[in-house]
């Protein structure tokens, strides 16, 4: 017997709201669905014989599973739900792994999952005998233990955190055929715990005349970035919990510096050291790496936030959209400055726009998920997202970034590239077979 | 050299706000914690000697670490940190694992650590293969594939899952000698993303006289719940992922039923079929497992709702303080019912009680952190917490819960307690020598 399977009818009863198919986001809200008439207009694949086909029992159905791990991991079947790694035969240079947005969720990057870069590989920390050391300009320099860290008045918040290298493919002047975990992969977003580095700093005593701060990681590169002072009297914590559970090795155990909404670079993991300073060191990472060329041949430096950027995760490169019919356009969005206000979404290259729904809640410096409905009528289409903040920020075109910033001619892999610091709106075609690539537009 | 490390000092600048020690919650509040002086007032164990002491490298930073993995894991440091599993050679039983919740903060529990209870072990289900029909009392049974499903609008929420029998070793006569993870270990917290139930029954179609809904699991058990249509319409989901990712093995991968806030069996996993019914099925886990002794000789049935609840996850027992001084007490709150607005803590065992501040966001039937500080003097102390929700109801008293309901005269294993969906306050004994053990009060 042919196994026939239900999808969403292609009832014409919700306004449509921008070109090419988007549809008004009330179709998102539940029960409005149904009744106004989008998926419950009984044109749906019902499917005759339907209790018969139920019957057959499938095998898992007539035998006895697994046994429960004290530490559960992801079903083999969504064996492909992994990072992907840029260096998986551990060359001496850094190793990168990427998120799979494309195969996600929701607004959470589970631990698994997290992006993580480093340089010299993952160190193998005891937290009994770590230390975190605060010197100086402070009355007092002091050492800490984690159990003495741990006495102090802990708060936890959800943020993201993205590498200032991350979209980088996006400055090639031809758009690189790859998924959006490769072209965006460099961000995830969990809820952080700690203790706010204002508390630690204050039980120190600030030295008046202290007014950037350097951090160091216990890792053998003792990776070394500089920071305002204010960012860490701000929202600055040290961090010991992720998504509820001590810090993944990639991600900094057993404490790690967090700075909601700026270069990923710069909340350094392994944290060891905090000096209170004058001025900034101007360490490799800062005057070096990221550093961006400009086309009149100067460059930026400190380009602490992460700025305002959403892309589409769903449909995305390495989709295939099987038949017309209404899907669901899933992307996420974020700013290091802020809270996502509004995201729009175009289907037809940006000549015109319709408003997403977001996730609630929205919280400040986090991932934000936006959806949209869409029925796709079988032709090319062409998807972007562009998103604005409550600070005043939006997502710029790729026309106004490359403006500003410049191509570069680099080639994959991804290695080359070296600019960073991409914001401006991705781009997916989709075309009448239902292949979705990426597309500059 | 002796390492010392720095903790709070024991200034008294902050308010005690109640009995034994607890202070005013602003001292959570960030700067204004030095600003009012707890910590900062220049008694601190400040570390003579620090900079020479952070000289002495320690090994991790000398040699080049591991690999990246695709899909990240704990630390072998936080082996420790992992659920505890009652049934571990998988003899012919249920299999129950234990979220650590002494050694987890914020309120996010993590995938890996998430609670499971399977009842013929776990089923290695093909989401290819998998098949979700929706028939009984609709005008068109259908059947979905997981593809298909996901081109419906999807929605996101933060939702606790807790089983009816979590913290049922507190029906004891005696505090069983155990700890938070043994006693309340059954209950967990994620962000899951799917669609709304009410979206698919309005798709089939649904029948006026349809009043209940059956749920019903593909693992050999097919556990079957039947569940109120009031309540399918209202916030019940069909979860596909789970803080992300697709739903761990144990927790209904490919598909499971969230009924947000209700007792967490009949949020049937590995989701199969639904039937429109006119009455409730009275299946075995609602006519005999998940019904409980009355002390008049009768017995509830359906308790559907996971009533308001909380307890302190830190210190509590395992943890040893170690020298008088200002701790947190940090802890977990939830209500099946709504969000929580407000818990008290007691360090006098009832006495007299506190505020506790709340981690934002605080969401309907989620997880929400409560975080007190508290100036250990050395002495006896008894820890308690209690928790308000916004539909009116309040957390009982041990005396008043047991007046209700009674005792059992069951003894560990924690499997033959015979009763279910115990919420009173739970309460930590602090002896002079700094040890945290379970009592009653």
């Amino acid at each position: 017997m042919k196994q026939r399977t239900n999808t969403p009818n292609d009832g014409n009863a919700v306004e449509q709201v921008a070109g090419n198919g988007l549809l008004h986001r009330r179709a998102l809200l539940g029960r409005s669905v149904a009744v106004t008439g989008v998926f419950g207009t009984g044109v749906g694949l019902g499917v005759t014989g339907a209790a018969a086909e139920s019957l057959v029992e499938p095998p898992w159905g007539l035998k006895i599973g697994d046994n429960s791990p004290a530490y559960q991991t992801p079903s083999k079947f969504a064996k492909n739900v992994v990072r992907t790694l840029a260096n998986p035969d551990f060359e001496p240079r850094s190793s990168v792994a990427r998120t799979p947005h494309h195969l996600l969720e929701g607004t959470t990057t589970p631990n698994g999952l997290h992006f993580t870069i480093v340089h010299t590989g993952i160190p193998d920390i005891d937290p009994g005998r770590h230390r975190l050391l605060i010197h100086g300009l402070v009355k007092r320099p002091l050492i800490f233990s984690l159990d003495a860290l741990l006495r102090y008045p802990t708060t936890s918040r959800v943020s993201f955190v993205e590498c200032g290298g991350n979209s980088a493919p996006l400055f090639s002047p031809k758009p690189i055929q790859d998924n959006v975990q490769a072209l965006h992969g460099l961000a995830s977003c969990a809820e952080w715990t700690g203790v706010k580095l204002s508390v630690l700093l204050e039980e120190c005593g600030i030295d008046p005349g202290a007014k950037w701060f350097i951090a160091e990681g216990a890792d053998a590169p003792h990776l070394m970035r500089s920071v305002p002072l204010a960012k860490g009297l701000d929202d600055a914590m040290v961090v010991f919990y992720q998504n509820g559970e001590p810090l993944m090795p990639g991600n900094g155990f057993p404490m790690r510096l967090l700075l909601p909404g700026w270069e990923g670079n710069l909340n350094v993991k392994y944290l060891r050291r905090i000096k209170l300073v004058t001025e900034p060191a101007m360490s490799y990472w800062e005057s070096q790496v990221y550093t961006e060329p400009m086309p009149n041949g100067k460059a930026y430096q400190f380009t602490f936030f992460n700025e305002v950027k959403s892309f589409i995760t769903r449909p995305s490169p390495g989709y295939e959209l099987k038949q017309p019919g209404i899907y669901e356009i899933s992307g996420i969005a974020f700013s290091g400055r802020g809270k996502i206000t509004k995201v729009m979404v175009s289907a037809d290259g940006g000549r015109s726009w319709a408003e997403a729904a977001l996730q609630a809640p929205v919280m400040s410096k986090a991932f934000t998920r936006f959806r949209m409905p869409w029925r796709w009528d079988g032709g090319a289409a062409l998807l972007q997202s562009r998103a604005w903040d409550d600070q005043g920020y939006s997502q710029p075109t790729r026309a106004e970034f490359i403006a500003a910033r410049g191509e570069l001619d680099a080639v994959p892999p991804v290695a080359a590239f070296r600019n960073h610091h991409f914001n401006a709106v991705t781009s997916w075609a989709v075309d009448p077979h239902g292949t979705v690539k990426h597309a500059y537009a």
